[in-house]
């Protein structure tokens, strides 16, 4: 009986050959218990696999009491994984022999390899070759191993691992442990595939994360990162599995010193951890940054309905616990829903007087005598439209510890109402129990009914924020058609070409113009070779005050050089300037070549915004959007997308920095046309999707309106290698 | 065996009487399970009370095989300490009769009171009469009610809670439970009194305070706090109580949200929860932000070596949680202390080649044969000079359930070095195992002999954290002399008694006299009552840009009135200016009374800074600081402490705002002048304790500069009580 409906991928990703195998080799199988290669005979045999067993081990004629052989090529039947025991040094020998023998997946335990420096890079190297000529694919190196339950295949040999739906790769063996132990102890939940990737030479994490979606025994994919291989491919594999099922991400290195702790853990590249956070977060990963979190709310997102949105009814029997629950929703980002005058009339018809029908409800001590009360409660703001979810905080299932012995039969009617109206009702039921430690028959009652309950408040609420988080995202996930590229000009392709071929990155001009001709809003500018137009050129533009910048492949900070003035308005400013202009810039750098200056409209004074792509080398086309100035040099509050952007996406990200108050007139100045800003965020994204000879991209500073924005400048470096 | 050293204050508070009683009477005993006068017997007598029970019933001669009274009246010996169970409406008269009898203390269960409405605030008015007139202290009403295990005192009639060090002052009854079954089944720590103050009518958190100080029980000082009554009164004692011994504080109301559902709980206002934090640790007390967090950091504050600063020594046996410890250490501002070269030869004479020695240290699978050398590496790292704490993290006490039996020997033998450690050494070692939940012999070893064990690696970072702040903070206490109030100028008393006669606040020119007058740097002002004036004016400032402003209590809002002209150089402009200000003011207000205008010097560009004092309704005068513009008006980055400040106090306001990169010369610009600040900040203290008169202060901006600082404006708002 589950609450929560389970789908799968459809699909079968080549993992599943070997991380479901019907024969095993362990290379390297041992007698000796302190060694990798007995522990996974003994893990396989307790655990009662079915499939064959083979223990290669030149010296013995039998492991324990299993037949063994010399080799790999020794054995009669086929093999689908090989779990190799033995140091790097032998890697490169054993899996040619892995290929000859058709081999499909081996994991790798030893390290040694490139994270130890340039000899251990030319081993992985030779290792790498000979797998790839005998198609063998490789879990690891440097991997703590690997095990399926619903295969009986615990290489690991964990003692007390109770086979369940969540899945988890982790880069860390001893995060394992503590989930197993934490399941074991203050949990229900047990696990169907283990990997640890290790150093993911060949698999990563966006192989096993497909291989997680597919498998239809796991309901909670589970990832602990220290670092992703192909980050690009990871977030288009996590769109497809987000959409059947969740996906739990803790990622490390949150911190300088924790970056730098896992780069020497891993050898990967930690990579921006806000940055990390965002793209993940777009695709609908469930991102926890506790570690703390990571079992809670994989089990919560397993097991519990998705919340349709973020307005929480709160049932509490103690004052104190309602106010923290609020605390705590609060910094969710989750509201306390508004109940409607009918859900406070029936609340108040089965409570005391001077309980609070005013949401957080606080029963006050109306369910003493009576604990099947808070499931009453429970269903009546269940059928409130304004409800989302339901958070029961407080004593339930300790009432005939606390009160009286015969309340058990009250409080197991009210365990029973709850799970009834799990089952009918599209809205979680989230259970915070400070009775849990305990695990007195009614919470027994919940949790094998598949109702988490909970022991900490706290992370109650990390359960709700990430079921309200995956409620909204798959409401909004249909509509996320994202911005498909523009067509190319030729012309603007002739631009890159040409500034590739003269080894220099776009002009202002040139970047200004392909934006323009994409249909984004950029003032006029007229670019100046010679100072006898400049009449023509006052004239065009009329009474308007005017700024006049060098144009120069050889100068790239115009200010300094003097290259730029201001407010200028007629014929004798202007040439005035130029002459200004052009003396200071030959003074600045003599040998620079001087194409013109740049005459535009001086952008009226506005919010400056920074839009800003780069190509991530972890994850592909990236796009920054944040305030100038202090929000992005010192307080780096910026949001990040991968590109192509979605509508949502776009939206979302203007919506997430914390100075969005500003954009949404603050200090008494009017809002910002926030459509406009989103508008031009697709439209970024649709000009970098069409042009791979773009490199970066950055509009700083865009001046945001009430209506509308200014570009004021824009800055297009060209990718320098030939073929993209 | 104490690993930390236990102090408490001499003194003795009058709650002693009553918590610690000698004779009890329960108004209200009764043989119905259901009743709470039923549940305050069984506590008692089960917990073998060894003092004089008096039950009071009218309808009965024993309750519980004890002899009954009809009346408080009818009781032969002394009481100290009442238990009323009855309604709201018989507590007057109850009260009349504790004071009769001599009662001490009275503990009200009851609600009804003030925080119902009119008619309750009238009971509660008569219930204080009754109680003032006899004596009696009360507790509550609206309380859970309390107990002192050492007394044997269990009116609670709480069954697993087990006597200990942890003093704890909850308003929320369910929090003392949650924390009683925290310790029953996870933790090692029990209880010495518990009590719920409630509405606080009479005795307040602050007197709690006092006696967990005085009580030798009592290792650490625990509350659960929803609002202060009197919060000045609380600062001091908390200030007395943490140089003697730890003081933990949970604050709910953190969110708006929060606040709105505590205020509805207890009546009490929550207060500003950014204010109430910096407030509470100025007085170094260890405020945690997660009711999680409670009881971990109570065990740890009371049972180990405070840590003599911030830096950090990691001892893992795997890399994944070394990352984690590093990201949250970071979190939690502490440091990876730099191990010396010697520290990391030695650690590098008992690892493997492929452990890392750098900070975090990896053992990486030194230690899976001889769990042991964790505890060597421990010392090895305790011995470092630059190492402030020690933290393990990973599979201590697990080695012999996840590898080989046989190792369990090794781990009791690390145990004991760590024990033998913790006892040399003035540093804590702070433990997180994954196997905490498995409670296996070794860590069983380590709890029993004070050294706590973390099953969470996120928490036990809460714990090293409040360490080192607790260390850090009793190093600087020493030196921790309050500013002294300046002493007031007769000419300045007169001055705010003449404000205080003609019903207005300073004018800005009295306001930087008197700022002025007592040592703060303020630039020349000359106030300019008529335009003739001006010639000799304009000559005094010479080639100097001048600011004129208004003068008149009329006018608040002074450029709106066009009152203020800027960049004023020579006579000439310095009249034209006046009259334009002459005509635009008396347009705008043609009532206003307009004394004059004020002439100084622009100030130059620097870094905007505001400074606030105001005296809080909870905890009297308060000083904010923080930088002007968006950081306080969207960001809120400010922070505040009570005055008088010390100059620790200042200094360390001045570091914490997260804006302070800009005042150390983020951006390329120079670093403002910290000491000026921290001097200016210590005047103003000096100045608010000496003058009562004063209700509020502003100085908006205060420009600061590489050298010194200029006050742009400063307004004095005047207390227009007379009595102060």
């Amino acid at each position: 009986m589950a609450i929560a409906k389970h789908q799968s991928l459809s699909g079968r990703s080549p993992l599943h050959e070997f991380l479901a195998p019907d024969a095993i080799a362990i290379v390297g199988a041992s007698a000796d218990p302190t060694k990798r290669g007995y522990k996974a005979m003994v893990g396989l045999i307790k655990d009662g696999y079915a499939g064959d067993i083979y223990p290669i081990n030149p010296k013995a004629d039998r492991v324990l009491g299993v037949k063994a052989y010399p080799s790999l090529e020794a054995i009669p039947g086929k093999i689908d994984l090989a779990l190799i025991c033995t140091p790097a040094a032998t890697l490169p020998g054993i899996l040619a022999e892995c290929g000859k023998k058709g081999v499909k997946g081996a994991v790798v335990l030893a390290s040694g390899f490139k994270e130890v420096g340039p000899e251990g890079a030319a081993l992985e190297e030779q290792m790498m070759t000979a797998a790839r000529a005998g198609g063998v694919r490789i879990i690891g190196p440097n991997t703590s191993g690997m095990f399926n339950l619903h295969k009986q295949v615990n290489l690991l040999a964990l003692s007390n691992v109770k086979p369940g739906h969540v899945g988890f790769i982790s880069q860390s063996g001893n995060m394992l442990l503590s989930l197993v132990l934490e399941a074991e102890h203050n949990r229900h939940v047990g696990f169907s595939t283990y990997v640890g990737p290790g150093n993911q030479v060949d698999i990563g994490f966006n192989d096993y994360l497909r291989y997680l979606g597919e498998d239809e025994n796991t309901h909670v994919a589970t990832l602990y990162v220290e670092g992703f291989r192909d980050g690009e491919r990871f977030l288009e594999v996590a769109r497809d599995v987000t959409a059947v099922k969740p996906v739990v991400v803790y990622k490390s290195g949150s911190t300088e010193m924790g970056a730098k702790a896992a780069s020497s853990h891993t050898g990967a590249l930690a990579g921006s951890y806000a940055m990390t956070v965002d793209l993940l977060r777009q695709v609908g990963v469930s991102v926890v940054q506790n570690s703390d979190e990571i079992l809670p709310v994989a089990e919560g997102l397993a097991q519990l309905q998705k919340a349709p949105g973020k307005r929480i009814a709160v049932i509490a029997d103690g004052g104190g616990q309602a106010t923290i629950a609020s605390d705590r929703l609060s910094e969710a980002g989750l509201e306390l829903a508004e109940l409607s005058d009918a859900t406070k009339q029936r609340l108040r018809e089965v409570l005391f007087a001077q309980a609070s029908v005013i949401n957080p409800v606080d029963v006050a001590g109306s369910t003493d005598a009576d604990p099947a009360l808070l499931a009453t409660c429970m269903e009546i703001v269940a059928d409130d439209e304004g409800v989302d979810a339901i958070f029961l905080v407080g004593m339930f299932g300790g009432y005939s510890i606390r009160f009286a012995e015969h309340l058990l039969g009250d409080e197991m009617r009210g365990a029973e109402t709850m799970i009834e109206l799990a089952h009918r009702i599209d809205k979680p039921l989230v259970i915070y129990s400070l009775y849990a430690p305990v695990k007195p028959p009614p919470l027994r009652r919940l949790h094998e009914a598949g109702l988490p309950v909970y022991s900490s408040l706290e992370l109650a609420v990390r359960v709700l924020a990430a079921l309200g988080e995956r409620g909204i995202y798959l409401k909004g996930a249909a509509e996320q058609v994202p911005a498909a590229p523009v067509v190319p000009h030729a012309d603007q392709l002739a631009v890159f070409a040409k500034a590739q071929a003269e080894g220099r990155d776009l002009f202002e001009v040139e970047a200004k113009a392909l934006l323009r001709s994409h249909g984004i809003s950029v003032a006029e500018e007229i670019l100046v070779e010679s100072a006898d137009e400049l009449g023509n050129v006052a004239a065009h533009f009329g009474d308007q005050a005017l700024v006049m910048k060098v144009v120069s492949k050889d100068i790239l900070h115009k200010s300094d050089a003097g290259g730029v003035k201001l407010f200028l308005r007629g014929e004798v400013a202007l040439k005035d300037a130029h002459e200004q202009i052009m003396r200071s810039c030959k003074a600045y750098l003599p040998t620079a070549e001087i194409k013109g200056v740049l005459v535009t409209p001086m952008a009226k004074k506005g919010t400056e915004i920074i839009i800003g792509v780069s190509r991530d080398p972890i994850f592909g086309p990236v796009l920054m959007f944040g305030l100038g100035g202090i929000f992005v040099e010192i307080l780096e509050d910026v949001a990040f997308r991968a590109i192509p952007l979605s509508r949502h996406a776009a939206e979302s990200m203007v919506n997430q920095i914390k100075a969005r108050k500003i954009l949404e007139g603050a200090r008494g100045e009017a809002a910002v046309d926030k459509a406009a800003l989103v508008d031009l965020l697709l439209k970024v994204s649709s000009i970098v999707s069409a042009y791979p000879q773009l490199a970066e991209l950055d509009l700083n500073p865009v001046l945001a309106y009430d209506d509308g924005y200014a570009i004021v400048d824009a800055r297009i470096i060209v990718n320098r290698k030939d073929a993209i």
